[in-house]
């Protein structure tokens, strides 16, 4: 690094600055270091933050590919388990899909995120990358020249600027990238799904050897195992709740409730350790580029985590925006990076019509009216089809597991 | 009968009195005849427009199957052809799915409804069965009793009663049969889809060999084959729109832009013979049953014609009722009868379910908002799903030609 004075003049300069050390940032930065292709990434938080965010935990077996492609699932390969069983519970009964046996026959990793993001941020690190933790990148400028660059602040309040030929915005919804998107730049598709979890992380082994989709007059229940400590809840809440109002008595009663521990099985109950709550919610940019600036991961379009693509999303993302720039600054080869935009919003709308399939699957329509009435009957043959049709089940496996 | 006189005082009776002569209330007659039980077909019409009357035309393989199990399949297995593939056209392409190859493998068979319904009052009249031609159910009394009775009215006015054990409403949405059933008796669960079709039949041979959905930005278009003479076309159209608003010209036109005839082929012209527009629109009754009197085909629920289901679920529901009433009336095991409405019920919401996501994957959702706009996306991919995803067509093919 340049001394603190240049740095304020012109500051550093690299091929690709990416901004957010989450799981599209840490591949994107993998891959680039590794075809030679100079990268920096910028991260807001410290290292010990990064390494422990909690965040999604199921790898689609597409993401395990891509991941072993590059050399990045060494930690994976330990660390992670198969899983490939869900079981839905109604008030007619429960039964079980064991996926890895339907459709094309894939099942999911369960790798919390965070040890993902560890693995891939340590390897980035050993093989000589830059990693600027407690960096936050303020605003993206000039996106539309061949030489943006990126405001920063460290962790006194520091001015910066890093200069790239191009930005890779993998910074999250609320991230520098999507900010510095000029008014009308990029077209924000957006769905309230008008549905509210407050999910939770419970120290107590999973109660069921499969995810559980429970369907109640409460509410919808979910059931996700993290390790073998830990266990992921969801319980459908009425949005806007407050997650102080949900004491952790309130808590157990209404999973034991819903998920009708009472026929199934007792839930093994443990402290709860985090508790927030998740509003439904989709959006999509479009397109996932503006001049030098690309979107990657939550900056390019949120989904909800009724169907676990959100990081599965952004690491296929990650790896085609990698094969892409490396065409265009190694190879001088712009087509790939001129499809980025369309070839990954074709799987992101895949996967949030998905995603939306699963949300009408597991919850009651919201009111009373006649609508919601009649959608509520097609749910009940929705999941009278899934229990009963192969075909259905083959195509829920491929949707669920795939990406 | 007796005389006229005895007519108005007392009536005549049987076991089960049924009104209406179309699929249903035929199947139904000539189940129970075949079985020795006792019943009487009341038709509003006379018998040359029953037989002329131009509905459905794509028969279910289950459909066959029911009618040649209980020797009702002779015109069917002479006059229908085996129909198996679909073609989609779309502004990126199209695409064909053949279905007899996809999931379990079952064709369409293909034979106007008018048809099958000359068989069936043919063979039943021929058997000795009893069909009131021109004989108007006005009301059904006394429902809730074991002996009720069917107000009735012929040509010249004159009125009549039929008295049965059970009533067996087949007689459609408009019928006696709803309009007999107190307030608060069954629910009606209804939906307006909020598309409108102009439906036409063209005396012109089919244009391609396939059922045709064409999906354009001025709206739907859809082809079905009929006869080697005659097609069936459908034009999404606005709700409200007078038929003759569309002259034939303007039919053409349109019909020839929304299937792209300039990139895929002239389509046949020809006279258009009918025209009436669709409210695509459904509705559920339930129970399908109160007290002695009986609900089947649209008397039971109306359903869009997106997925021609409609005469399909009418023949299935035709031959439950029949089994059942068989099995109270013959064999004193009231079992069946009561399981009656739940049973017809799950079939119907599937085909419902199955229905909406036709209407959802062949139009635009309405309007312009966000929603409409993040919709179309989600119906873009789904088309896409279709067109590249095996276990897709498969769910298809197996909801397509299932009931």
């Amino acid at each position: 690094m340049t001394d603190s004075q240049s740095v304020r003049d012109t500051g550093d300069s690299t091929d690709v600055v990416i901004l957010g050390a989450g799981p599209a940032g840490l591949v994107l930065a993998n891959l680039l270091l590794d075809a030679g292709v100079g990268c920096v990434v910028l991260e807001r938080a410290d290292r010990e933050h990064v390494q422990t965010r909690a965040r999604a935990g199921f790898l689609a077996a597409n993401t395990v590919r891509v991941l072993e492609r590059h050399g990045l699932a060494d930690g994976l390969r330990r660390g992670g388990r198969e899983h490939s069983v869900c079981e839905f519970r109604t008030g007619d009964g429960r039964f079980r899909l064991d996926y890895s046996g339907l459709g094309r026959g894939e099942p999911h990793t369960v790798y919390p995120q965070q040890e993902l993001v560890t693995d891939l941020l340590t390897r980035f690190l050993a093989a000589g990358g830059d990693l600027r933790f407690a960096t936050e990148a303020v605003a993206v400028h000039d996106p539309d020249t061949t030489q943006p660059w990126v405001e920063t602040r460290d962790a006194d309040g520091r001015p910066g600027r890093w200069t790239g030929r191009y930005v890779a915005g993998c910074d999250g919804r609320h991230g520098a990238a999507r900010r510095s998107l000029p008014p009308g730049a990029v077209r924000i598709h957006r769905r309230d799904h008008g549905v509210s979890w407050l999910g939770l992380l419970a120290e107590a082994p999973p109660s069921l050897d499969a995810v559980g989709y429970a369907m109640h007059e409460r509410g919808f229940a979910g059931h996700m195992a993290r390790t073998p400590e830990t266990t992921r809840y969801y319980l459908q809440c009425e949005p806007g709740t407050s997650p102080a109002s949900w004491s952790e008595e309130r808590i157990w009663d209404e999973l034991t409730v819903r998920m009708r521990a009472a026929d199934y099985g007792a839930l093994h109950h443990g402290r709860i350790v985090q508790s927030t709550v998740v509003d439904l919610e989709s959006d999509v940019l479009e397109p996932l580029r503006h001049g030098s600036l690309f979107l990657a991961g939550d900056a390019a379009g949120l989904i909800s985590p009724s169907a676990a693509k959100g990081a599965n999303l952004a690491v296929l993302a990650a790896e085609i925006l990698a094969e892409a720039l490396v065409d265009d600054l190694r190879n001088a080869d712009p087509g790939p990076l001129s499809r980025y935009s369309a070839r990954c919003l074709a799987h992101i709308w895949r996967a949030q019509e998905f995603s939306l399939w699963m949300i009408r699957l597991l919850h009651r329509a919201p009111g009373q009216d006649d609508e919601a009435l009649f959608q509520e009957q097609l749910r009940r043959a929705r999941v009278e089809s899934l229990r009963t049709s192969r075909t259905h089940q083959d195509w829920f496996a491929d949707n669920y597991v795939g990406i």
